[in-house]
């Protein structure tokens, strides 16, 4: 193409977007093509990164309908590399949270499903701030392949009934080129672009159902109850749209997840749920989802029933032993995870007390994954290196009782800057007199009546 | 400072750019110290183009109460030049008009207004798009100049008591700044942002008093009547908050301006006003423009005494006179001006013709001075060369009465595409068999009450 028609096809797409923004700010609708031209302008590099921002931050203003919303999330797929699950010949299933401090849920749901014969394809990304990422945590364990090749997925999942890879820089190229920019905008916490963000990912995939973990409260993505509800409901009505049958939850994150937060330290609390040990919260939240993945395969399935058979699953041995073949199957050391004393240990271990008797009030859980990260657990930017070794063991949760002197967390680390780590550990904890009224792990659930 | 010193710098001021972002969108006000601090980074480079993009799309949306309102102001002229125009040491009124096709006011209030005693200093702008620009107007006199420096402008103003000058760059630094990136963003359009722009850049000047002449219509910036009024409105209250004494008209762009469109002709038409010739409209509304600075001069003056010596003005030739002055004054050839037949002509003039006969239902302003774009009289991008003798003459206004072959419109060209203008120019004419209503040209009067 010469360099006048570049040209002029740049100030046809600046003009659009300028309109585009002009039209949306005044609260009309975007018509499907004009968000594709957005979307395939700014890919291509016709608009600037500015004229896309204003577009993000109307959007993130004025919101989007459902017609919208699926017009964005083809926009944000258009291009892009798709996963060709039907080559597994069989139904396939998967699972999207939206993040949070201790959640290890996805090592500890994929195993228990694939367990039960349903089979799951679960691309996961990594950790930034706050909030820990599954690729993060899986890479604690020696030799473990996350980066696998499409081709190398189907023949995998066909003969170990699940898989868990770092997502595909190549899937939903829309949604990869205006995250990045989300990221520096304050235009991360908005619905409508969260939910077609999500959503552009799973239909790359293709599963044939998902389930949504959506997470609310103090470290959570949108922390207010009910907009994480709507959150949730939009992107399970996006979802439908493209064909997914879908459920989900609305789960607490008022606090840590479970005891664990830091990558080893968490495939560890996955492994010892695996093998049937009743940490709080992380149990229940999980037989939940597994129920809820069940229920998408095979919709006539009871609550009971599909609870009876994630219960097998673990108290069998065979979630715990499916969890295994896989590590081994991608290439990890599974008998380093059998051993428990072979997993990377950090050097120095601080335990963080209480310094009154009482009732833990709260734990605030971005003071504790920021604690987690300032001991290089977690990153405050992309691609920065981590400690898989460090992070945090909540000693003490909410509505416990605790006399003063008595250990509140522990501090696992090896670099970093630990004392700063520890005043946000003492921080995050709230000790009062009353005692506290106790908080469901999970607030909703997302059902879909039995057909 | 240190290059890490910067680094951090930066990383504070994104992040507070991007809870700048987050606060405002969920409709909180912003802090007047946040404010500052958003535009100061930018003006300084420490956030990104997109980041700012991104709250100005952001306030676009959701936009500002007073106290934000008068942050943003203070923020924008922070750091900037500003006159001091106690040296001319008697009271001085500025105007400013919001822009639009045929818009010449400038050229026949500031003369009127001088030759009554009360002394202007109005610095103005390019034309981009389908409107014209003052400056590009006064170009069309051969040696006039209007880049002065504030200190050749007082005693300019002492000895004649007027001035128009092309806006200084070093005023307001921070509009400048973020005007360049709401100008490609689709952010112009924008009540706050607008009024803001302005007012910072009335401040920065420094006048005693303000006349805003704020249009509505097809061709106005703001084409919602109650959306302009309420920027009138905005604008007024910023102004008074400011210490400027203020006053302003709703005034009619649902067509140009009187017949001229285009530099030259547009330096034409208000030079026969001056000299007393009955141009529709613009006569009508240079005179209540004309009384509303009187009246800010001196509040106790009432609409028949200022009217009466803004018409005395006008026909003694006083007016005429002190604009002839000025334009020795500031180097122009004021003979040129005198001697009609030396003004530049263009070489082609092609009549617009009715292809039936009825009553002028509407000529679309828009439309009109993207015909002037096209033959070179207004600009499409920041920079462009203009030619000065080309525009339209509008020889139909709405209302007339027109059989058929008449002439709508005569388009004055030299180069450019003459027969795409006089495609638009058509376009713009609709003739039909009902007599319109009359339209008002001034549609209300913000008045302030003799004290």
């Amino acid at each position: 193409m010469s360099h006048v028609e570049t040209e002029s096809e740049n100030a046809e797409a600046s003009a659009r977007i300028q309109a585009a923004v002009v039209h949306k700010r005044a609260g009309l609708p975007l018509a499907g093509p004009d968000i594709h031209a957005v979307i395939d302008d700014f890919v291509h590099g016709r608009v600037a990164e500015h004229q896309m921002a204003a577009w993000l931050a109307t959007v993130a203003c004025r919101g989007l309908d459902m017609a919208e919303l699926v017009a964005l999330t083809e926009a944000y797929v258009a291009g892009g590399e798709r996963l060709r699950l039907e080559q597994i010949g069989r139904l396939v299933l998967d699972k999207h949270s939206t993040g949070g401090v201790g959640d290890k849920l996805s090592l500890i749901v994929v195993p228990i499903v694939a367990a039960c014969d349903v089979a799951v394809v679960k691309m996961s990304g990594r950790g930034l701030g706050h909030a820990g990422g599954t690729v993060d945590k899986l890479e604690s364990i020696p030799g473990l392949r996350l980066d696998l090749a499409p081709d190398e997925i189907y023949p995998l999942v066909r003969r170990v009934g699940m898989t868990i890879v770092s997502q595909s820089a190549a899937l939903a190229p829309g949604d990869k080129a205006t995250y990045a920019l989300r990221d520096v905008t304050g235009t991360v916490e908005s619905i409508p672009l969260i939910a077609a963000s999500v959503i552009s990912k799973k239909v790359a995939v293709g599963a044939h159902g998902l389930v949504l973990d959506v997470k609310t409260g103090a470290g959570a993505l949108i922390t207010d109850h009910a907009m994480a509800a709507l959150l949730a409901e939009t992107m399970l009505q996006l979802a439908e749209h493209f064909g997914l049958r879908c459920r989900g939850v609305l789960s607490d994150m008022n606090q840590p997840l479970g005891r664990a937060v830091g990558n080893a330290l968490e495939v560890e609390e996955a492994l010892a749920v695996l093998r049937g040990e009743q940490v709080p919260d992380v149990r229940e939240a999980s037989l939940i989802l597994a129920r809820l993945m069940l229920q998408s395969a095979d919709p006539a399935l009871t609550d009971a029933d599909a609870d009876a058979r994630a219960a097998k699953a673990i108290e069998s041995g065979a979630a715990y032993e499916r969890f295994l073949t896989w590590v081994s199957a991608q290439g990890g050391d599974a008998r380093l995870l059998e051993q428990r004393t072979l997993l990377p240990k950090s050097q120095h271990v601080l335990p963080i007390t209480a310094d009154r008797s009482g009732w833990v009030l709260a734990v605030d859980p971005r003071d504790v994954g920021m604690a987690a990260v300032h001991v290089k657990a977690g990153r405050l930017s992309h691609n920065a290196p981590l400690d898989h070794c460090s992070g945090v063991l909540v000693a003490r949760r909410l509505g416990d009782r605790v006399e003063a002197g008595e250990t509140l967390a522990e501090l696992h680390y090896n670099e970093g800057d630990a004392a700063l780590a520890a005043r946000l550990l003492s921080r995050a904890f709230v000790v009062g007199d009353e005692r506290p009224a106790p908080q469901p792990v999970i607030h909703r659930v997302f059902a879909t009546l039995a057909p």
